[in-house]
């Protein structure tokens, strides 16, 4: 939903309202920042996040600062970014970077009801890994116990979306500088098991 | 430097309020996320930094209303995160990330002095690309005239970092599940030259 405070100014060319476009860009994203304020200085976490429909989850440690801070009910802004590639230009001035991000503003609050956190545990641990949820142990009514799982509408959102070549100025077009995109992407390594792994037990193939 | 409101709380072992180990950080990671507030809301905007020495430096538009607001001497949080792994475990529970993450609390100031606004554009086109700011038209007087340079001291500052294979209970230890880390790295693809580049320029070797 576009808002006063979701409007894209700088470059609004590049902002979308788009709540399609805004859940693939938090679906791709592992990790997002959230921001929220204590005592009028702002803070800015890197965490996991999972959306199930319209709402972003969050869990942690029932001790974690941020998650206690969020509780509280204070005004919170997530943003995701995946950066896609740097841009090369003729001029120092136009450099850039081609990126997606999304902006949620809101206030989370605490989920209390037993089977939507566990829902929301769920996602979380199929965004570290796709289909991994049914080959681990589920968590314990004791873990649960302990673990504090928050949400926050994905109501008042925007995305901002940089593609393609670099805008060079006219002028700058003949000089002899490589200009172009670098696209830029993460990858999987070889995966590093556990050294108390025991014998036999394949790396189960992502679904 | 520790502060009260630096200090890493959760898992404490996870924390370093090393210089080195938070310039390091700060180095390779491409874009930091940028917290202020703003009439009680905060805000998290994704942007480009470079560190020359103890101070991290910030560029934009002078319309851009991050840079606008930073220059109105709010206090900012600029948070920084390198996604090294996904870490599986045998409990949903202990699922992870591997990351090293640096958060700076301050407050930006504009750069007004020509010299040291310059010494950081340079430093923010060799963040792009190392070596590239040779290879490249430098910034016209028109062109630092509307670019808003701004500097934030690297003095309150802390890094997180979380490494190594998951830390499943020993109960869960003969579960039947593969556990261990997926390291992630962020590599560069096939550069794609800017359709209008003239013939015979050659892609520029990074430094």
């Amino acid at each position: 939903m576009l808002t006063e405070r979701t409007r894209v100014r700088r470059r609004s060319g590049r902002g979308s309202y788009d709540p399609d476009l805004i859940h693939a860009i938090l679906d791709e994203a592992l990790v997002s920042h959230v921001g929220f304020v204590v005592e009028g200085q702002p803070y800015v976490i890197p965490t996991l996040h999972a959306r199930i429909d319209d709402r972003l989850y969050f869990h942690g440690a029932i001790a974690n600062r941020m998650l206690a801070a969020l509780r509280d009910g204070v005004p919170a802004c997530v943003t995701a970014t995946l950066v896609d590639g740097i841009v090369l230009a003729r001029s120092a001035m136009h450099h850039s970077l081609n990126y997606r991000s999304v902006v949620v503003l809101g206030t989370a609050v605490p989920v209390t009801e037993g089977d939507e956190a566990r829902r929301a545990l769920h996602a979380l641990v199929e965004r570290v890994q796709p289909g991994r949820a049914a080959h681990c142990r589920p968590p314990s009514e004791a873990e649960l116990s302990v673990t504090a799982v928050l949400a926050l509408s994905i109501e008042e959102a925007s995305a901002k979306i940089r593609t393609g070549p670099p805008v060079d100025d006219a002028d700058d077009h003949r000089l002899p500088y490589w200009a172009g995109v670098v696209p830029l992407r993460t990858v999987p390594g070889v995966p590093e098991p556990d050294p108390a792994l025991a014998a036999g037990i394949p790396f189960p193939a992502a679904r």
